[in-house]
């Protein structure tokens, strides 16, 4: 094999594909990325088996053939080199030569056979939205998923689709994030929930591009996004997702309207009185105005809000944390909270239903 | 006491300070910052008995009194506060007040009198010079003080004053860094060992402004630097410093010179091949031009780069982190290597040795 590359493309391609690299494997080969050019286009593919990345590079062959080389090393090295042509080729004991402009490099590599290329899939089924949406739609749900293994579903997201809407759904058991967003076309009812991981990955890989679409393929078991030269390949989450409607309800008897970034702000400093694995409650005591208070073993806070509000006075107490998550991916200037008892859940939702984020409160001591 | 401030005021004041703020301490009153208005002007002062710092703040005084306060939640609560005028209070149970419009903090506070002031420096025997000569004459020699603790001179740098010349030395044991500067004025003879964690943090606060000044005041024990509202005093390490003019040698069998930038990515690219306690050298070898060469259990490099050479050819080897720290620093585009032989050290210095930077060779395999 012998490639001749531009360094940026090199590194382009580098760096979408390593998102799937194993960082930490007891197999070799997961840590490479394979660079095949065995036909007249050049790809390099990663792969750890749950996630599986492809991306055509441009660069001329010179010499054609594979190899599986190590992501880490490899990337080091090109990042490394002058910016230049880069040369890369391999000898008949699995070694690759990285050559740029006086710079010479020799490392091992590994048999591209022992190599797995992505799953096959059918691409009857599918969705279409631009790059810069789907970008949105993980940023704005993707913090409310599960980090705890414990129910596999929870550290997913549920894809639903029903005719021309989307909607996007996480939950961890203290809230539930929901994002709609309605699609250019009509497509076949589906459910689907993609790992949390692989949202992740797939929201920096993506350009956020509002002219550029991606296409959602959905197999048996696996998705896969297509986008520019690049397709990205998941296993989906096994199983039924929550029956999320059933959560949801429009009664309240407080309804209130106030400033997101004067709320936020607030919430922010009241955390500063907290440290990890205290769960000291924010209060939101809700008369004419709002008054929201912390007090923890590192001192007091409280500050008050101006609000306008419909329905009874209410005093409830939440999670700063969760709170902030929320209102730091509602772009609107204003929020609207919807609240029954102190023991029901919070909606923070806009009228269009666009966006729904529900919030379990804490118990709280009055007297604290 | 009651004070009010310009935020801004208040921030840039604690961000001089809590440098000499201890991090760890089992003495709460380490932690903390002294806000100290018993006269007619705000003073805030940190110290962690062995860097202290005192600067003065601009502010309204209400009510004369002190108080010290922890410095990590004060300083997060005040950053977090809304761009506004900040008022500070004490009540009689050691408690602070914090109120910036709407927001209202209350947080434990100690009583100033536990707090230890700075030492008193007499202003008789000093040196002064440019922010951004000393900010850069600590940058340039900082690297190479010795992290180790085993012995304590190693772990500061020598400031050598004589009439209107002052060096700045720092060694590990393998390497030596030496910058030479003139001063404005003629001073009388002086060599204090200063401790490397005081240079760190000074040369965080200076500006790195040229038309500002820094004074250095030697007292017994103490050094003190004052410059703009600011005074920073730190304990001098006690000994004699190392006779380091013994070691510098101005023969040579070998002078060569080449691109500067050139020869710090080569051996940047080099180190791409090593890993952490992995103490692989790079060979240079020294004929009509500078082979280097790398090989580790990671793979091989090599690169060719064009020299001008007086002298014998040479084969040597370096540790080279140690090369890359000194070429870091040095702005010249050219830089000239003195070698005697490969187990001789090494000299990079220019022509009026404003820098002398010495490292020692390491033992190679001439195979390998």
């Amino acid at each position: 094999m012998k490639l001749t590359f531009e360094k940026s493309n090199l590194i382009n391609a580098i760096n979408i594909v390593s998102k799937a690299v194993s960082s930490k494997s007891t197999l070799p080969i997961l840590e490479c990325i394979l660079i095949d050019a065995s036909t007249d286009e050049i790809k390099m593919i990663a792969n750890d088996l749950e996630l599986g990345i492809e991306t055509k590079v441009a660069g001329t062959i010179t010499e054609r053939g594979k190899t599986a080389v190590p992501s880490k090393l490899f990337g080091e090295i090109i990042r490394k080199l002058p910016d230049s042509d880069v040369e890369i080729s391999t000898d008949s004991a699995n070694n690759m030569m990285i050559v740029c402009e006086n710079a010479n490099f020799k490392i091992p590599a590994n048999p591209a056979d022992e190599f797995s290329y992505l799953p096959y899939i059918e691409k009857d089924k599918y969705i279409c939205l631009s790059q810069f949406t789907l970008k949105e739609l993980i940023r704005q749900t993707i913090f409310s998923i599960s980090a705890n293994d414990n129910n596999k579903l929870m550290t997913g997201e549920l894809f639903e689709i029903n005719e021309n809407m989307l909607r996007v759904v996480s939950l961890d058991g203290h809230r539930i994030s929901i994002r709609k967003i309605k699609l250019n076309d009509s497509y076949e009812k589906k459910n689907v929930v993609v790992p949390g991981k692989t949202l992740n990955e797939i929201s920096r890989i993506l350009t956020g591009d509002n002219e550029k679409e991606v296409f959602l393929f959905f197999g048996e078991n696996n998705i896969m996004f297509e986008f520019d030269d690049t397709k990205v390949v998941s296993r989906l989450i096994e199983g039924e997702y929550f029956n999320i409607d059933r959560m949801l309800s429009s009664d309240y008897t407080t309804k209130i309207s106030l400033n997101k970034k004067r709320l936020l702000d607030c919430i922010e400093r009241s955390m500063l009185l907290i440290r990890e694995n205290d769960r000291k409650p924010i209060i939101m005591n809700i008369t004419d105005d709002m008054a929201l208070s912390m007090n923890s073993t590192f001192g007091t806070m409280n500050e008050r809000i101006e609000i306008e509000k419909e329905g009874k006075d209410i005093m409830i107490g939440f999670n700063p944390k969760f709170f902030v998550d929320a209102l730091k991916v509602i772009d609107d200037e204003e929020v609207t909270l919807y609240l029954i008892n102190s023991k029901a859940p919070c909606f923070i939702r806009d009228d269009n239903e666009e966006y729904v984020y529900l919030i379990l409160p804490v118990n709280f001591n009055n007297a604290g």
